[in-house]
């Protein structure tokens, strides 16, 4: 059975095509005119974009966390993924002491592949960096997982990684092909300002800030980027949110060095002001929101090229979780929302002009599957999967969380008034949302094999 | 009539696809599986690569320079674009004193419109910018000449603009999206240099070289990126052949600005050294070749992404042209040939793994393509002109000139050994070279109004 | 006959020393406790500091200016200088076509000499750059005379000279020590506006700025320097007076090149808002005053080190002179008076905190005699010439012209308020001013052969 | 009594002056000509040098390490001090943990001050960075003790402090004007390369170098100098060894960051290669020697002014010491002699004109004395100490251990050849050292109380 989707305009990240599309057997077959429909189910786009499917590069689902765990689960995530155009989920799976790389997936993917709606893969977190797990490296690469990611924080949480494992990591990678990323802030800064407002009674949201602020996360950037140079290796920085870090990041790449920049919606939109509202702690997350500066720093390096993705770190907490650091900010599961929110807050500001459709496509689609080896994603084009989003530029609409379809009870983003807004999203081939209805299934999903980068 | 192009490898400058290309009225109508074929005329290209036909931004085809002019017509330039594989020839129409764009625009065409065998364009060369001349910007580039260039050098052959002239420029460019371009090198230097050599009888060509060596393009380099940043205009800076400006436009890159680099194969392929071969004036263009260290320099900004486009600047002069400055190299006729090399010089260098095929695409077809506004060209994709290369990279060529079709009776390329090479060029869908024979017509190709920047 | 200056602080580039001074026969002898001083005067200096006289760098006294001469002859600039702790003066003397080093020099010197009330030098203007000049440069260099200065502007008056002929100077001055200053700003531009604002009828001293504004100066700063690293010879830049040009500096100077700055103190204390108010006509000169952040970057560079020197371009015209620009900026005489305010300025800031009264030493006085030759000069030591001011800290002094020395009817500084005040200044051993009174006489100062650069 | 130095040549950091000194009670009293010399004894310094003595402001005599101690006592090394010209020795009183700085700087006073031949003063090594020790920092301040250092390294040693104690030390030198420096090298990498050569049976002292590579120092000035950018403090870089770390100062002092940095003899004449030697592990010190291009690097930053200080890191161990390391690198005490060959290494470059001899006193007198508030110190100038040493430029002086004056049984300089050495040494008027021989005594140095910086 094939699907025609005609009268639309494609935007991939590198063009704009007026032309039609021809999906069958979950894959994009042709693009163009006159194509050979027959038997096929035609889809009208008129007036509509048809973009290839977000990928979400960062993603913290049903994720254990001081003995709860965020608040969307693989179904409910996967299921704002479809509904916000996401048609790829990168998950964490994080390693507990003593597993193998192996291990880690087996475990994660059994828990993930009978509730994933769209197809999702894993970055490998890894928290005891053995030699053994070093040697994995070349087999694990082998069988997909090629990104792996190194926590420069969470000391006390068993999760850190000191500079020598990100040193040999980096060298591992150079050797087979596996990308390193980094979580990026400074544990020491962290542990004393947390301490030291803790002693003095400031407990606030507005603290959790304080305890994290700019330089603080600049200087893991900027140390992270000179174990990549030194190793020759490269490095992606996961939710890069600091100016200062930003334009390490553009020193290094200008220098000739692969650092891939992410950042994150909420730092794009938010700053630390939020800390200071009634609901602050709805807003904590690590790194938390920046001064405008920042965020200004952030948009500029979208404009001159130096983010290359962006993603969302979704991980919820309900309002529950959330009141447990009611009086103490220490105390606030760490996470925001924003898997379903992603795509149309960056479309939207492409339909304000801030910047093109084609650069959102590029950070949200193309880069992402680009960098991690998803060379089936990415693009409205033959021989791609058939995750294909319908955006209506003419839609006004307001975020509420009445139409949202994560399993929180409320979202950060309540109010944001958005310019256009996504219709339909297909993962491959399926149509899974249409006009705010999920139509999609647990266990369709599928865990993308993933190939190594280009040495 | 249509034409299916079969089991071959799109290679775009973002993306390699393994599928097959349908092409009907000169232009691509679909890219996929299975297209709509009937009474389609097929081509194999099993083993090949479909790229995008090369656009060289850079010619000086049948040019006036002293009394002469250069070696090849209108015809004989364009014949042997379409043999190496360009589909679109950027041509200089250069203003004399007095003349509208327009007249520059009539009087150049109608020499070029009979004799082209492929597509071409004009960037405007301003020698007498007048205001009204700058007043017809706007209607110029509406009528789709949206590219200007400026010599900063040639004072004495009245080429010349000043300081005032290239920032007047570059501001009205920003009123009405054309982009200026720029000759960057030095006057005052090259002037004393050159009577200096003559006057202690230092006439060979090396001398032409030492007359204005790095430093000399440099200054004029930076002092473009200047004026440009001033007006806050993208600058486009033909071909840079110089390490120190290489790094001018990498730090202008970095600070956010729109400053585009070309560069050229023979930069790219030589040095300064070929000046003291005995044939060392064939090689006399401006800039001339450089050190090693500024080719090294060159291939590093490919590599970063600061060279935008690499081009020819084809303006060969026959031996016995060259031979005027046997005994004085300021009377040899500057300029090289290059058209049909430069597409296959770069491909080899792909296929020998210096860079990839999709960067070769990007830097000679697709960013040209953007650039300068011809939004028809640059990507084999469903709605663009069916300018279409097959290569197959498994042919070893060594570059001769009795294998060339310049009218230029010698080639400074001669015995330069490629690995694979291009078998057809299809000129918006017509085959106007197969292995090694041109097919095509004088008055085949057209003028391409071209569309202006966005802003 | 020996004086001993008793109980003061001397204050040097490098050193605070609370010690006594001896002078004789117009040399410090001796500095140190119980000094030998059978038969000395004796002076109480308690209270006060002790500072090496002044070196104003730049100076335009006499200097004809179309038809006109500026206000100030030798002798009443020379008499202001001594009454603002100037003791050196370093005059321009301009090259006429044809004339060679030693003709300029005697022709200027024929005038000053029997005028001069202190010590003075001449920075040799050149604008007819021949070979026989640049061969003259040695023996020039030699005699004393070892400091030249290109004029990268002023075409229109014969003494522009262009980018061969200061890359010319910068190689010869390799060769002999000599050390090249230019006066940095962009011809063409200039010109440009000035023909603009002209046409369009806007003629108030506003458009003196805006036809000379902040990226004209900087362009030429940068082109200069270009030069300099290019012949790897050092640059002096006189006058700078804004942010990027600044900014150039700062980079030449880390990456290892003798790029000197000197800025003077009315680019500290006045931005172009000045050319708003009715009497703006009075504070035109080249280049002209920029924005308050140009003015933030001056002190930067300062406060950084890459500011070398503040001297004074002290070039007075009457107010009956400035009124011929009453109704066209271009007719407005250039130049502004600074030589009695220099060093009471910088020294007030001094006592205001802004800088240390070291640094102001060494601005004003180290620096310029180290930087130009002068050896005897710069600093309270034995062996230096007794330039002695005395500086009393507590003083308020309002600027008002009738406490001024120089023979113009006005001063630009009139209302400015300082924070102590120069009391006596020494002219080798000879008291020139105190309290106020010039006590000094014409014929006094003595010509500088100072000692070419050190390689 | 006064002494009386006549016919020498003064060289200060500033100035050359050919005069007098005289001295009376440990205090230069006077400088210049005809001074009030009765019952004087006079020095005939004809063709000789008249230098302040240097300050070595880094040493560890006696120092406890592992069980034994460092091979010079504060006599031997305070001795052989005085023998090289170094009249000021700051050592360093290392924290252990729970002692407050009085107590450490009591210990450390008990033993020094008995045995020290020249002055002496202490940084303070902090291990235990309590809020009281904090706190004690005004005090102790203005007890004189005004520069702490902090460890990066030595974790297993107990010595290391965090990121945090850095940043905390940091903020509380801006409010107290004590100043921190910091022994830069990056503690993880060190351990895992050690464990892993180790391991690998690779245990010669070139694994002392390849454990602690280029890159491992970098790291830790870059973040060093972050952290002080982020206090906006002062910070002193204790013997920088690499260049890209020399390339950090650099931009950091550019970006006007009061970053100092220091290096020793030891990295500016030797390389990594002496690891090789078969006596390599005399040579083991930390950071170990680099390879060619940093050594380069500080000689380049020397000339360009970002290295502010040399000064020797003087912590010999004896062959039998060293020998417990034959086997393996980790086991071989840290540390080089260089006391006494500081000054003459430094006074015979400038003296083969690497440098000037102004600038060798700058570097090893004069900014010591600046940066560290020993304001007697650093200058021939009335006012200060009587430290004074006469240096003859004619002498040849190959170093040989048996004229050396440590405890030492070897010295890595042992055949250097030096061109100029020195002759006299004056401690505070006394004379210390003549032609060889050891004059001083223990227990003639004071300890020096010091200045704060000013803020």
């Amino acid at each position: 059975m094939k699907t025609l989707i005609q009268h639309g305009t494609i935007i991939n990240s590198d063009d704009t095509l007026k032309t039609d599309v021809l999906v069958e057997n979950g894959k994009i077959i042709a693009v163009g005119e006159n194509l050979n429909a027959t038997n096929a189910k035609t889809v009208d786009a008129s007036g509509k974009y048809i973009l290839p499917g977000a990928i979400d590069a960062h993603t913290h689902l049903e994720m254990p966390f001081n003995g709860t765990v965020s608040a969307d689960s693989y179904f409910a995530g996967t299921r704002a993924a479809a509904c916000g155009g996401v048609t790829t989920v990168f998950d964490f799976a994080i390693q507990r002491k003593g597993m193998s790389i192996q291990d880690i997936y087996q475990e994660r993917n059994a828990l993930c592949k009978p509730q994933a709606c769209v197809d999702y893969a894993f970055h490998v977190a890894l928290t005891d960096l053995t030699d053994a797990v070093l040697d994995e490296f070349e087999d694990a690469v082998k069988a997909g997982l090629v990104s792996y990611k190194l926590f420069m924080v969470y000391k006390k949480d068993g999760l850190m990684m000191n500079d020598a494992d990100i040193y040999r990591a980096l060298l591992r990678s150079n050797e087979t092909g596996a990308l390193i990323s980094v979580h990026a802030e400074n544990p020491d800064l962290i542990d004393y300002y947390t301490e030291k407002f803790l002693k003095s009674g400031k407990t606030s949201a507005w603290y959790h800030y304080l305890s994290r602020p700019e330089f603080v996360e600049a200087e893991a950037d900027k140390r992270a980027i000179h174990w990549a140079k030194s190793a020759n290796a490269p490095l992606y920085i996961v939710h890069l949110a600091n100016a200062e870090g930003m334009k390490a990041v553009e020193q290094a790449v200008t220098e000739g060095y692969s650092i891939y920049a992410e950042t994150c919606p909420q730092y794009l939109h938010f700053t630390r002001d939020v800390y200071k509202r009634e609901d602050g702690r709805n807003f904590v997350c690590s790194p938390p929101m920046k001064g405008q500066s920042s965020q200004d720093a952030l948009w500029e390096g979208i404009r001159k090229g130096f983010i290359k993705t962006v993603a969302t770190d979704h991980c919820p907490f309900t309002s529950e979780q959330k009141d447990w650091g009611k009086e103490d900010f220490t105390k606030i599961p760490n996470g925001c929302m924003g898997i379903e929110n992603l795509y149309p807050y960056m479309l939207s500001e492409a339909n304000k002009r801030r910047l093109s459709f084609n650069r959102v496509v590029e950070l949200c689609s193309k880069n992402p599957a680009t960098i991690f080896g998803c060379t089936e994603k990415g693009a409205i084009l033959p021989g791609k999967d058939a995750d294909i989003i319908l955006y209506d530029p003419t839609i006004n609409f307001t975020i509420t969380n009445d139409k949202m379809h994560s399993d929180c009870d409320y979202t950060i983003w309540e109010g944001t008034e958005l310019k256009g807004y996504i219709t339909d999203t297909y993962s491959r081939g399926r149509l899974v949302f249409k006009n705010g209805k999920f139509l999609g299934e647990a266990g369709w999903g599928k865990f993308l094999k993933r190939t190594k980068r280009k040495s």
